[in-house]
């Protein structure tokens, strides 16, 4: 299994820790997203993956794109330990805090929507910063709000085990911390990050720790 | 099983084909998103959904958010017809195409970012029809390459029967026709939204079908 990632990617950092929880091993390949205009923009890459964004896992000979759908491959491949729980209600709640970062946050914030802020919009830091925040905190807010309303709550988004939740809650503090978002509107996500990121599982996936980190 | 939506909301749209593909009636509630400053702003509203946007799906009890998550659900409690293959490889590709729409598409143009743009970055029609553009045309140019490359390609996103994939498309491209897009960049997924939209569990979504159209 090769997965073609980079080491501050968001998305990336997902994958690494839901490989890493199921204990499967695989081999890095880092695609650099600023030299040489974005390694994710060459021809080989676009083959793999149309969408030109990381990261791309590679198994048996097919290409997976798309965070998500990489890890419920994973989930669906290597069943322990889940990252779902069994009943239907409960793994649609944990899915729709996974895409609460997904879909309302992250997309905001990365890094070819900031460039366009910046590049075609004009806009200078102050703009950048401001609107980064924004969509950061209002989605925060609301994932804390979500976890806060799960019945026996545990230490982690949905009980005591770490879910694809985690997974996605975890890389998006990450970022909202390089940003210098407040985190003061989700204490409870803060409790659980540091108890995510107490775990070899979460703690080897770190940006930092991975090989092209600069 | 009651569905909050509003007629116009791509994710309601979605949940809308999917509830009708699996033969499963629901009670329509409208919740209007201009109308008193936005019904999905409401106490009431928000506490079944802390990210206040639509749709919710309520069904046994409980409240489901965010559009993918409840059509995951929907395909586990109503099994048939299947919206995935059932190969882990090809469900993985399927929830790639939805994610691509999901993640990279629709976050980007949906009405609060949009507003945003507007009223906060003070831009007016010229940028912000731009920034729509920019962003649909870019992600349905991949989705269509992603497209092309499933082998033994049928009428619709993966083989010969609807999919995740198909739910995800068919309001992508009805936003892309409101806004004015481009589509020639995608002729293959021009094709499959007519094949979709040519059955009834797609037609009766349709925004103009709803009771709360305008």
């Amino acid at each position: 299994m090769k997965l073609y990632n980079f080491f501050r990617s968001s998305a990336s950092y997902r994958v690494r820790i839901a490989l890493n929880l199921k204990g499967v091993s695989y081999q890095y390949i880092p695609i650099h997203l600023r030299r040489s205009g974005g390694e994710h923009h060459t021809p080989a890459y676009r083959a793999m993956n149309p969408q030109e964004l990381v990261p791309t896992l590679e198994d048996g000979g097919r290409f997976f794109t798309q965070s998500l759908a990489i890890i419920e491959y994973l989930e669906e491949r290597y069943p322990e330990p889940p990252l779902l729980p069994r009943d239907p209600a409960d793994r649609a709640t944990v899915r729709s805090m996974a895409l609460g970062v997904a879909c309302e946050i992250h997309p905001l914030q990365n890094t070819r929507v900031v460039s366009y802020l910046r590049d075609v919009l004009h806009h200078g830091d102050e703009d950048v910063n401001a609107w980064i925040r924004h969509w950061v905190t209002l989605g925060l807010a609301a994932l804390e709000q979500q976890v806060l309303a799960v019945p026996q709550r545990g230490r982690f988004c949905f009980g005591t085990t770490p879910s694809l939740a985690d997974i996605f809650l975890v890389p998006q503090l990450y970022n909202a911390r390089r940003f210098g978002c407040d985190l003061s509107v989700c204490p409870t996500l803060v409790q659980i990050d540091q108890a995510c990121c107490a775990l070899p599982a979460f703690a080897d996936a770190a940006p930092e720790k991975q090989p092209d980190a600069e």
